[in-house]
Parts: C-alpha cells; sequence; structure tokens
C-alpha cells in the first residue's frame, strides 16, 4: 500500500508551497483547508455538499469519536470511512489537543492522560498505543501522533515537559503504528518559546514521519503570535514533509501562515460563523442580521457559484437567520466553506501561476 | 390567467379520489401532501431536496410571514416563490388557524381578529380584507379565506359563532380577493357538531369557491373524531372541488383521510418526528435513539432511494441523535418526508389501477 501515499511539491514561491497529497481515498491539493467533523459530521453538512466546496480530507477527533460512539462501533461499520460516507481522505487528531482543550479534566502524568469523560466523567486512558490503536480502528488515512498540546500562556516549565513528554510519546506511537495504509504525522510543541520549538523539532524529525504537524497554536494567543511561532516553526521542518498548522482557519491568518509555508488547516470557524449568522466574503465578515439587508435582493457574494449564493437572497439568508431556522446555519455554513475553499485555492493558483 | 388553475379527477375508488391539480406553476398529482414551511422554510431542508421527496405543493403562514420579515418584505422580493427559490406550487394559510393555536394572544370580534404578536406582544389586525391582501402579497397559488379555527374541546355556543363568522368573512374574502393568478378555498367549521358542519357547508357552497378546506380538525381531539368528522365534512363537498383536510399527516391518518375523499394535506409531524429522532418506516415509527441501533449497518427502510437511505446506516444515524448533530434532523426530515409522499403516492397508485 506504501505507493497509495506520497506529498509532492508542485511550485513554491518564496517559503509557499503548493503541492499535491495522494492517499489511498483521493489526492488532496495543498495549501488545502479541512473542515472539522468532530462527531464524524461537520456540522449541518453532508458529504456530498461537502465535495461540492471542493473539500477532500476532512478532520475528525479519536477523543470525540472514542467516547461517542466508540472506535469499537466505527470498526465494526468498517472504518470511519464507511460509517459517514465520505468517500475523500481522512485525517483523526489523536486526543493531544485535548490536553489543552479539556485541562480542567484531565491528568497527565509520565506514560500518558486520563481524562474525566465531558460527557458524564467517566474515565477515559488515552496513552500513545491507546491513541494508535483507537485511529488504527477508525482508519483514517492520516493519523497524528498523541501530543502534550499546551495552552497558552504557559510556563517555560510547562513547556519543557510537553517538549519532553510530546518527544517521548511520539516515539512510541511510531512503534506501535503498524496500519500501512495509514500514516502518522508527528506534532512539533514548544508553545512560544523559540528554543523549545527548535528542541521539539530537532527531536522529532529523526523519528522520520511522514509529516509534521505544528501544535500549541491557535489556544488562546494573538494571531500575529500564531502567526510568528507558525513560520517559526515551518523553518524547521524539511522541505520535502507535509506541515500542517493545527486550528488555524480564519481568511486573514490563512494567508500568512501559507506564505510561511503551511501546507494543511483546519478550522471550525467557517462553520461555526456561518451557524451563528455571519457570512465570510471577499469583503471581509457580513454579519447576515444586520437590517440593511432586510430588502437585498442579491446573493451572499456576487460571483459565487455555491448553492446558497445561486439560490437564495440576502433577504432571505437574514429572515431565516432572524426567524430562528436552522436552515440559515446550514446555508451559510455551506456558503462559508465554500468561500474558505475557494479562497485556498486562488491563493495556490498564484502559487503555481508565479513559481520561481 | 384563469386556464392556469385546474383540478381534474383521473379515477374515484369509492369516496377515494386520483386527481390533477394545475397551478400557474406546476400541476400537483393528489391525493398530496404539503410539507409546512410556516417561515418559508421547510425546517432543515433545501427546495432542492423537497423536490427530489416528490413534494409539489408546500403550505406556508401568513400571521407568521407578515410579522416577519412582513408580507411588503416578501413582496418587495417578487413573491413568496421567489422570496424561498420554490418553484413549484404554494398554498398559504390565512392566519385563522391561529385563532385557535395563538387562543391565549388575540381577541375575536364581528370585523376580525386582534393578535399580540408571539414574538413581542405587538398587535397584529387581521380581517378577512387584511388577510386576502397579505396574502395576495405573498402570491401563493392558494390562499385561504380567513376563518374562525376552534379548538378541542369547543362548547357549541361558540361553535355556532365560528360557523357565522367564518360565512361572514369567507363572504368578504371573496369580495375582497382580485387577484388573477391566484385560487381562494373556503374552510368548513362546525367543530364536532355535524348540524353545524352542514351549515358551514351549506352557507359557503353558493359563495363558489375553487375548493374547500376542511377546519377545526386536528386541534385536539381523538384521530378517531378527525377521521370520523372529516368523513362527514367531505361527503357534504361537491366532488368536482377540491378537498383540503387542515393540519392532518400521520401515516395511519392519512390512509382513512384518503378513503374518505380528501385530496390535499400538511402537517408538521414528519419533519417534528425527524428532528426529535424518529423515523417513519412501512413497519411504523423507528426510535432512532435506540440501542439496537448502535451496530446496524443497514438504512432506515431497506429499497429507500432517499439521500438518507443511499448514504447512511442505522448506525450512523442513532450516532448523530445521541451526539446532538442537527444533521440527523436534517436527514430524518428528508427520510420522513420521502416516506410520506412515496406512502401517498402508492395510495395514489392504488386508486387509480382499481379506478371503479
Amino acid at each position: 500500500m506504501a505507493a497509495d501515499f506520497a506529498f509532492e511539491l508542485e511550485a513554491v514561491r518564496g517559503n509557499a508551497r503548493a503541492g499535491l497529497l495522494t492517499t489511498p481515498h483521493g489526492v488532496v491539493r495543498t495549501p488545502g483547508f479541512m473542515p472539522v467533523a468532530t462527531q464524524a459530521a461537520v456540522k449541518l453538512l453532508t458529504p456530498e455538499e461537502l465535495a461540492s466546496t471542493g473539500t477532500r480530507l476532512l478532520v475528525a477527533n479519536t477523543y470525540h469519536l472514542h467516547l461517542r460512539p466508540g472506535a469499537e462501533v466505527i470498526a465494526a461499520a468498517g472504518g470511519l470511512h464507511r460509517f459517514m460516507s465520505w468517500p475523500y481522505a481522512l485525517l483523526t487528531d489523536s486526543g493531544g489537543f485535548q490536553v489543552h482543550s479539556l485541562a480542567a479534566r484531565r491528568e497527565v502524568d509520565d506514560d500518558g492522560v486520563t481524562f474525566r469523560s465531558h460527557l458524564d466523567g467517566a474515565p477515559l486512558r488515552l496513552t500513545p498505543e491507546i491513541a494508535t490503536r483507537l485511529q488504527e480502528e477508525l482508519g483514517a488515512d492520516l493519523i497524528m501522533a498523541f501530543d502534550y498540546c499546551t495552552s497558552y500562556p504557559t510556563g517555560r516549565e510547562e513547556a519543557v515537559r510537553a517538549v519532553e513528554l510530546t518527544t517521548a510519546w511520539a516515539r512510541r506511537c511510531r512503534e506501535a503504528h503498524r496500519h500501512p495504509s495509514q500514516r502518522l504525522l508527528g506534532i512539533v510543541q514548544g508553545a512560544v518559546f523559540r528554543d523549545l520549538r527548535e528542541r521539539s523539532a530537532a527531536e522529532l524529525l529523526p523519528l522520520g514521519f511522514f509529516g509534521y504537524a505544528i501544535g500549541g497554536l491557535s489556544v488562546g494567543e494573538d494571531a500575529s503570535q500564531t502567526a510568528e511561532y507558525a513560520a517559526f516553526t515551518t523553518s524547521l521542518l524539511p522541505a520535502e514533509k507535509i506541515r500542517y498548522l493545527m486550528g488555524v482557519g480564519r481568511p486573514e491568518d490563512l494567508t500568512a501562515a501559507i506564505e510561511a509555508g503551511v501546507d494543511l488547516f483546519d478550522c471550525v470557524v467557517p462553520t461555526r460563523e456561518g451557524r451563528h449568522g455571519t457570512a465570510l466574503t471577499a469583503a471581509g465578515r457580513l454579519n447576515v442580521r444586520q437590517a440593511a439587508l432586510k430588502t437585498e435582493g442579491g446573493p451572499l457574494e456576487e460571483g459565487c457559484s455555491c448553492y446558497t449564493c445561486r439560490h437564495f437572497s440576502r433577504a432571505y439568508l437574514r429572515h431565516l437567520v432572524l426567524a430562528g431556522e436552522h436552515l440559515a446555519g446550514r446555508l451559510l455554513s455551506l456558503h462559508n466553506l465554500h468561500f474558505l475553499q475557494e479562497f485556498v485555492a486562488s491563493l495556490r493558483r498564484e502559487i503555481v501561476e508565479e513559481n520561481n
């Protein structure tokens, strides 16, 4: 199955790269944005609609899916692709992000992390071996090493410990990972300490991962810091390996990250903002509730080819938002993902055309 | 434009009828089920999906749409068809149902009804003339006379008053209605008093409506009473006019109503039950939350051609329901409407095949 995976650079402009990620479930153009399907569903949208936005890679979450419905249920269904009826590529996060997001509900030791379920308080133990086995059961194409994701701000002492555990756990994930039709990515930690980022990358590179993620960012720091440390971290990574900046996906953040040489991104923002009544447009965010839209007969974005813009006016969408119709969140989520995928595709075209 | 409207019977079996309703927005086969788009949207579903279920006629609501976004906003958008991007036929209820459903928020006088808005308490006055004008602004193909819809139980005194006002208001609606590309339906009231139903029908028939609705049922009485009084009322109506039983649409109620000679129905049940995690199947209601579905790899209904059944297992849908993903409500609503439309279509085929 080894030939089913590849990452090739098609064009480079400065640090920015246009690449092709080949997986057993199709080719993904990079830079590429991954919508978030935490619970095996991108909120309110079908696989058919996601594909219509140009999406070819989704990210799901090991912690959430193992709590509900259980990795064994998904394995019995033939894996995550079949379970959620998604024919293209998938990536699962390892549960390491929940070390940050569920900080009040977990205890970290050298061997791993014990969570108290956010659903019912039941204990859930994740170690490098368990997280890897669960991800093998889920069956995504790309899987993530189990890491210690820090929050912001983080003191140097905790950041050091996060780097040390992340390295030790990455080695154990590398050893535990057996599945031939998956590829494992390591995650660089180090919070906002440059020397710790250097140390983390230096320790992970010899382990020979398929690609590298930049973790521990987009956890509360300013966007300028996200961009700065993302760029610094990409400078530490080998050019030929795919790079994934975790948790970033606002349009304004994507440009900087792509310029810094990032290949993959994920973020809940386009769908969350859609559900909250905000549309992404070339002119910026559009508050769909505003009175100015009351009689606007045009689409959210002139020339947009998404289903929402081809069928519905701003006035109608405003009505749906104000009336509390969840159809609004659905139609705005679809538009926002379409907008973001088109935006990333346009940045990619620029890289290819200005290849140097 | 008169030639744009027609109602023709294609087949009759006992009291049951198969007909064709022609409107400026297409032909509707009867018996025909109308999904409910109270606020100019069938909850969670797009026009494209509704059309895929075989739906060719929707019902929207004058009271709700005039409160929000306002009939004048919809008129400015080119009417309800264009506003909600629905290319097929539409019917609007007049607001008479809200005399029942918002009984605590309205005052009835001989001239009309004053509501206190369920949104902000602001007064909303509906009279036969206002309800007709608002429906002309909304621009549905079929519009309803403004009636006094009673609740259950209703004393004889109130039922008499409802019949008297409904007749007086129907006459005023008939006189007020001018729009050549709409047809007006009268509504028979009379609660569960046979002589009052007879009186109501006898008073409305000379006014010469395009069709007749059976109102004041499905307002709290037993299903057996709904069926009994629906059948009694259809026996009072001319065979050549279309008949609409308001608010009925559970599969078990449709069979009896169709046998009684009803042509049109509307009900929120298929979409509401879908949002609450219940699927309609040939074997009855399926509680999609139940543990038995945890690893069921088959569709909700074997052989169902809806998008949901073509792509997703019972196990996945159960997971979405339990995980609180609104995608579940969307996919179950789509299946339920598809199921109900197929069910009605199969009853129609039987009438055509067994034509006597």
